[in-house]
């Protein structure tokens, strides 16, 4: 089951960089690992902003939620998710 | 190149049914095409709208802009463009 | 999986009442068949306006998008779809 | 009577993670408390927000903002209020 | 129970001025009937557009909407409702 | 002369809660003064929010102004004003 | 007593030219007859648009709208009014 | 001077769609004429929309509208203008 | 040429009451001085809100960024300026 | 390839003046080189605004992302693209 999310994010200012750096470089593993098992389908750059596109797939709207609310980023980020379907002219 | 594009379909009232089911047959056509030479990468029906999110890909904003105004229903769509570009912590 | 469904209907001009009744009393045999087959969980008028906010109970995005693209009013109407999780402070 | 409420929690960052897991606890325990008397009739995460979509029962507005108002996050929310009234397609 | 109602009435463009000056007229009295049981406290005109601010006084959320839903007008309205509650420094 | 007034009040971090309470205290005074006078017709919580919805009664734009910023927590709110006229359809 | 009017004029397509232009000569006598009573204090074009802004220098919110709703263009005009004040840097 | 301006053009339903071609051969003759003469800088289609961003080098705001309110298509536009001015890293 | 331009002040938090007295002192300056030489034609007090709308009158764009990039709240404004032209019906 | 940009600086109040300006400085050489070598077509003021309006010419949306992410005050800015096509009226 699809679904399309942009992901927002707003750098802390009550954070030293490192700290926050340590946070990103948590974030990169974390993100790594949801594509490589397949839950993350894909993960765009929008362009000029700190932000992405995303594409989940995922069995439920609870192991979406499971997998954004667990992102590093997650409590400086902006999250919104549209639910996809089959769309009748996709040959896929 | 990538970009994400998000279309609305507002159902003419000035045309029979007729004539509006002829267009979105040449629709059809025109998606399916588009999808099998590549340049129309993804294609996802957004649930519960007359909508879509979809993922193009072309070598130029000129290449796009004809592929999304050659649309049959490109009268009737409102048509907004994203450009994106490669995360970092994309593993593709 | 729970989806919180807001259905606003736009009156159409170029149908007659009569046309427009006889959609309205199919919307009305099609949302009371879905409510006794449990996916139409919860259907509630938003005061003051021709709207409703709903809930919907299905097993997938694409069950969802084919419950609401059959409704009668379908046509009329402008909706907009927001996927739901488990409150972990919910008691239910 | 009737309400959909969603409320959108803000993390403020001049309290300490510590001070602010004591008012998510009292919060946690506040709306589990209003859930068992039954004017909390329903609450749902909205997937992706720190956010939730809930429905109150309750006999009077007067009341629902002495609940609502009450909440140990209430200063760290943003909450809006819409009136819901039986839909004459309920079977409920 | 008080709820502030903003109303904007949209002309139709598919009724002639006769028509129309019928429905005003039904919509006047039915204003003033309201007003004098007591349900429709206030009634202000929006300076500069067909608009008005009204404060009804009503005893639950679908009386409510049976008032407003009741309006001659109301086919040509965009009407939107906002809950009040007694405020603590009102001396009324 | 009748204007509708929303007040949306955010509650300042950089104030101690005893300064922000005598703040408070000044802004009741105030407000009850203004009513006992007249000049403040209407004070009504927006059910859900730090906000209030209310009508001034007062001779000139002027002295709205005066009275609005005048407030104690004036430079905590974001204050929107809406004249009023007679509506040809109120009895009162 | 000060305000400050946008008008946003609509070309209504149901009515032929000739009848439009015949309200837009009406307009344009009662624009120039309310500047030359003072009423009407200033009558700005928004640059590429079929709009202006104005101020207003009435006696009271109710002869306000009256002058307005008496335009002849009313009728196909989005009307947003903006009460002024006298500014305390303001040298006049 | 220089003005950044953005055109939406909406496709009349109540012309034929000779009178509408008629029209726009009508604004690429005088689109190409004020390109030439100078006052239409830059030209630019927006990626997927019946729109774009234009350039204008005009002596006055007064110029700026008379050129605006005399593009054949004007009517069937939505026209935003935005005052540019040096910017002080610009090297031209 | 004329320009109407609306500001809103926010006010810092980070400075204290004496040095923002301070900036104000010599925005009033400023601002008369302005009028004084005939570029700030108006300048009235939106009622109810740190704002006010003003009219400019200036040679160019360039002249008009110059004036409000070098006012002393200007870092503390959100500032929009609107091109004005010649109304066909103004009688000035 | 050229693409609409419009920045938005907010100046951080939680750097001292030095530190701002000396990124600043670093922002205007980095302009005036990707000015030189053809990339940062153009650069424009908004009049009233800390902001600008910029066209860039990037042979990709990757390039495009990494000149913008590249800017010293990219920290601070709020940034927007809108992809650009030849407009077939054009002359150039």
């Amino acid at each position: 089951m699809l679904f399309l999310v942009r992901m927002d994010v707003k750098v802390p200012t009550h954070l030293s960089a490192a700290e926050f750096d340590a946070i990103k470089a948590r974030e990169k593993t974390y993100a790594e690992q949801l594509q490589r098992e397949g839950a993350w389908r894909h993960l765009w750059r929008v362009v000029g902003e700190y932000a992405n596109y995303s594409v989940f797939d995922v069995p439920s709207n609870d192991e979406l939620h499971r997998l954004l609310s667990g992102l590093p980023l997650f409590p400086f980020m902006t999250v919104h998710v549209t639910p996809l379907a089959k769309h009748p002219s996709a040959i896929q």
